[in-house]
C-alpha cells in the first residue's frame, strides 16, 4: 500500500468512527441544544448521498465508510429530533 | 455531467455546506455543551488529512470541497475548546 493510500485510509477512517463519540455523548446526556438542525439533517442527507452514489459507481471503500457513518449521523438526528 | 457526477457533486456540496449553520448558530449562541470535543476534534483531523490527500494526489474536488469544510469544522472546534 502506498503513503497516499495509507493517508486516504486514515482520513476515511477518522471522519467515519469520529460520529461515535457524539452519538454515545447525546445517548447518554439526551442533550441536543447545541446541536444545528440544519447542519444534521443537511449531513446525514449528503451521507445518504455519498452512499447511493458508492453502490451506482460500485466503489467500496465508499459505500464502507458513508454506511458506517451514516447509521451513527442519522441516529443523531433523529435524538435531536426527539430532545429538540 | 452524467447522472452519477450530479449525484457525487449534490453529495458534496451538502456535505461541504452543512456545517455553515452549526458554525453560525454557535457563534450566535455561545453554546458548545451538547457537541463532543472528541468528535469535533478527530472531524476536524479527518478532514484535514482529506485536504492533504487531495493536495498530494493532485485531485481539484477532493482539495475545494475539504478545504472549505476544514474552515467551518476548525472553527466549530476553536468555539468548543474557547466555551467548553
Amino acid at each position: 500500500m502506498s503513503g497516499l493510500e495509507i493517508l486516504g485510509f486514515a482520513a476515511a477512517i477518522l471522519t467515519t468512527v469520529c460520529w461515535l463519540p457524539q452519538a454515545l455523548r447525546t445517548i447518554r446526556t439526551k442533550d441536543t441544544k447545541s446541536l444545528s438542525l440544519v447542519t444534521q439533517g443537511a449531513f446525514t442527507l449528503g451521507v445518504g448521498l455519498w452512499l447511493v452514489y458508492g453502490v451506482l459507481a460500485g466503489n467500496a471503500p465508499i459505500i464502507f465508510a458513508n454506511a458506517i457513518t451514516f447509521v451513527l449521523v442519522a441516529l443523531i438526528l433523529a435524538l435531536k429530533l426527539r430532545y429538540g
